[in-house]
């Protein structure tokens, strides 16, 4: 079975208080894509994080001396790096115009994830509007789900994803943020391969497969294609969340 | 456009000096898939490498001292330490059961990409069999796509993958270890987003990403879907080098 991704189409630019399940739903519509069970939407992290209202204006953030520290260490605004600390639970590397921290959430990213590009807010210098990540994207994907299997009668799951850069290698990969639904991981570990050994590989990371995936046709410019359906998810569905993909400090051999 | 990626069905199990491209010709024909200018064909590192003869049999390597102390701190085999070694150009962690190399060719994985499961040797112990990564997979890459751009007198390109564990995550993804015809990365910094702002996020892993998404079809277990045809591929292809992804030592501070 071929795995398919559909960018969905007419997605407007979404803003605070926006109903994200009846845009997708108007959008399935529109595409002709009837929900199967087993069917998965991928979202980007910056729809949700409007929906939900997560931009902050520079202009109202007042840095602390930690903050203007981190500024002066990251050659990055004081404000913006107030925010990357109470988004974070540990700043991991500093040089000029990089900040790499560990995500409140478990996760390691630039910024923690703090995006300024593509926001518009409701008023004052637009440069000066940024947008945080949803404050429980495991949260946002369940009630999208909710909604979406309501309206449908299938059993979907919803993942929701950010581009995060990585040690070792170059450019941004979708990465996971949140999910509902689906498995983070895929444990293969008791499977056998074609001769009957047991498989070296022992766990997969299927929801963050899935997240470079849609990511490949979601590109980064386009906020016109910020919802991807997939057909043809190669695993059983089950519950998950984000903490499955999360290595523990103590096993992380390089952080 | 949508994205879809499909298993070439009745992929026989390779031996040393079987014409991989002769097999992928025949499946793409029992398939029905007539190739298009763009698509792409994605290949599990181990029918590659097993094609080019990669297998060694342990039986026939004497560990030296520096191996010898290398599985002695990893309490692995001291044979499998020594063509660890030959195949890296540094040892980055050692715990017991781990060895996090930099490979010969760049990236960073464990084992410096060494599989011991699935491998089926001629002879002897089969527990004693190792499959090394291709010699140079750039070259394996670019030498089925001219044999398959001959046959099918279409623009393609040809990814190599393997999975590879991560820093900061749990679970193993499908990593690029050669391509020929496609980018490496695509640099998205000269283009606007929907506000006229340049984008933040600077340059995505278009083959790391697609490496994921063929690997979610792959599957671990099965070496019965080690090719995925890939129609849908976004961006204009072009020649590609997995040196691309390769994160300078001296731009790591993860290393």
């Amino acid at each position: 079975m071929s795995l398919t991704l559909t960018p969905l189409p007419g997605i407007p630019l979404i803003r605070p208080g926006d109903n994200l399940a009846d845009i997708l739903l108007a959008s399935l519509n529109e595409a002709a894509i009837a929900l199967l069970n087993g069917d998965v939407l991928v979202l980007a992290q910056k729809i949700v994080s409007k929906a939900e209202g997560r931009l902050v204006n520079l202009a109202n953030v007042t840095p602390s001396r930690q903050a203007r520290k981190l500024a002066t260490r990251s050659k990055k605004d004081p404000r913006l790096c107030e925010l990357i600390l109470g988004e974070s639970c540990a700043i991991l590397r500093v040089r000029p115009g990089t900040i790499i921290a560990e995500h409140r959430l478990g996760f390691v990213c630039a910024n923690a994830g703090i995006d300024h590009s593509n926001v518009q807010g409701e008023s004052g210098n637009p440069e000066d509007w940024v947008l945080l990540l949803p404050q429980d994207p495991d949260r946002s994907a369940a009630e999208l789900r909710q909604r979406l299997e309501a309206a449908s009668q299938k059993r979907l799951g919803v993942l929701i994803i950010d581009t995060h850069g990585r040690a070792w290698r170059l450019g941004a990969l979708g990465t996971t943020i949140g999910l509902s639904g689906l498995p983070g991981l895929v444990d293969e570990r008791g499977w056998e391969d074609l001769f009957g050994y047991r498989l070296k590989i022992t766990t997969v990371a299927a929801a963050d497969e899935l997240a470079a995936a849609a990511s490949l046709i979601m590109g980064q410019a386009a906020e016109g294609r910020p919802a991807i359906h997939v057909r043809g998810f190669p695993y059983p569905l089950r519950e998950g969340t984000l903490q499955e993909l999360i290595r523990p400090r103590e096993r992380d051999l390089f952080r």
